[in-house]
């Protein structure tokens, strides 16, 4: 064994510090210890200035992707996850940052992650300011890797949005999802026969997850909105008991909305119960927001190109999510 | 194949759930959508107030610590390699975000990492406010896990120190390390022979990464630092050239600080040149300042404590860093 440097072992610190050097060149906040970012007069002027912070990764949609040899899009998923989870506060998001661990530093592949990120920080209004790149040997397997992101936003307290004011009677407005977004790939990729793991399937599954931040923040103006659930790991109950206060329950009839057909060969194929598909999947759903009855028209007017339906409504209750009508059975989540 | 569930599928929602249940009773700030943070009146009476933001694992530090089966320092090293950068700007730490991917969820683990985030965030005097805990089934191997932390600060854009007023003639001032930080993990682990990793030898490793945080925010009141440099990957010279202005550059005289002897076995291990432990491991400083000649002093004074040296000086030249009489060698970085 000759001398050892850094890049025997398997970290190429060259290859990843040029590939930076460039990325300093498009993204000039990019490239110091710290990303800064001037907090604009809008924010300073607001009464009780609040920042909302989020931290999500994209799960094992990354194999999927990996699998598929399309990369492009992964990074618009990790922005979603992120920047929907601010607007459930009300938040405008302000800056994104991303970590990209890597079993070795790929170009082609960090410029497609990279690529799908800037693609998703523009459709949610928020300025890429930072980010580490990881070189993980021998704690990744070859050539894996896993991407996570980091998002801030702002609002100012008095119309944070948070649930509190939620009552019996209330709508529930559900804005559909894309896909599966990037919740329950773990399931679904267990229980897909391989042999459907056609292109078309790999393009249903790797359909990027839907950013509602622009359309949302839009009807805030308009809208009083009492409470915003961004539907991700645990499904509609799981996210949406986040968001109601104590003594109300939410009631969903699954016949008011469309559910793409990757849910039903997903179930068809682990023969997966209705409730375990809707505690892991958004089963159609990616968004609900809670209004006042006399809301729930100005909402789906101003929602309306988002395909928003009126899918359940506020009860009296303990908390708790029913959803009815599944393959005609009541299912109690 | 009976019915399948997201359990068999290798993800413990239940478990997960549980955990985070328990720590938003700890932790009041989680559990919502995005971890809320207000903005105190000294942010808001800053003339232009900016948000400073990184993100940063731990490396393949968490393979030494598993193997050692002590997990409960590596949420040190976690935040410190995330508020360090953000005091490389003069910013104080707001809040920080943890990301936690796991192949499959651990109780045990879980605890220890948070724990050691707890004690690193109460150290950088920071607010935990959120987090993502992810089990990545099949991403990952088999009981690995991987985190990142995210951290966000603030600095008045008059106090915002970056590194452009630095001259021929001022000091570098060196912070010691406590050992290799957070870095050179692949390297280290590949030289280091197996018959010599005994206890003491994962001690030595696993030191946390010290938080620089209070001691250099208290002495910024009292001096004017032009520019600070975190030694992480890249050491010395790689980071150090992050905060050099054109024409000048930095010269530093290892003689002048002491060096824990971990380094001198990792490079006798594994025949590792000079100029190649100094790009890849912090050698012994974990923190350098860029002051004026005369601020040296009542610099070195103010971070007494903490062990401060004067280690070299900034001269005219082109951005390079220059560290002589390494083994009576002269070697250009």
């Amino acid at each position: 064994m000759g001398a050892e440097t850094y890049r025997s072992a398997g970290v190429d610190v060259a290859a990843c510090d040029a590939w930076l050097g460039r990325l300093g060149e498009q993204l000039p906040a990019i490239g110091g210890f710290g990303g800064l970012f001037p907090l604009g007069p809008h924010i300073r002027e607001m009464r009780e200035p609040c920042l909302v912070a989020s931290a999500d990764g994209v799960g094992t949609k990354l194999l999927v992707a990996q699998a598929a040899g399309d990369l492009s899009t992964i990074g618009i998923d990790c922005v979603a996850m992120v920047v929907n989870d601010l607007v459930c506060c009300g938040a405008r998001p302000l800056f994104f940052l991303d970590y990209l661990a890597v079993e070795r530093f790929s170009e082609t592949m960090a410029d497609a992650v990279l690529g799908g990120i800037q693609r998703g920080c523009a459709e949610a209004g928020c300025e890429l300011i930072g980010g580490e790149t990881a070189e993980l040997p021998g704690l990744l397997p070859t050539d894996r890797f896993d991407i996570c992101g980091f998002g801030v936003g702002a609002v100012d307290r008095a119309k944070a949005i948070d649930g509190s004011s939620i009552a019996a009677g209330d709508a529930i407005i559900g804005l559909p999802s894309s896909g599966l977004h990037s919740n329950g790939f773990s399931l679904a990729r267990r229980v897909l026969p391989a042999e459907a793991m056609n292109l078309e399937m790999a393009r249903a599954l790797l359909e990027p997850t839907r950013i509602y931040v622009q359309p949302v923040l839009a009807m805030l103006d308009e809208v009083k909105v009492k409470g915003i659930a961004h539907i991700t790991g645990g499904g509609l109950p799981g996210n949406l008991r986040r968001v109601l206060p104590q003594g109300v329950d939410a009631r969903l009839d699954p016949a008011a909305w469309d559910r793409h057909a990757i849910f039903d060969m997903i179930a068809r194929s682990g023969e997966i119960e209705p409730g375990e598909m809707f505690r892991t999947f958004n089963m159609g759903i990616g968004l609900c927001l809670v209004v006042a009855a006399e809301h729930a028209e100005p909402t789906l007017r101003a929602l309306h190109a988002q395909g928003a339906r009126a899918i359940g409504e506020i009860a009296a209750g303990s908390g708790q999510v029913h959803i009815h009508q599944i393959h005609n059975l009541g299912v109690d989540l």
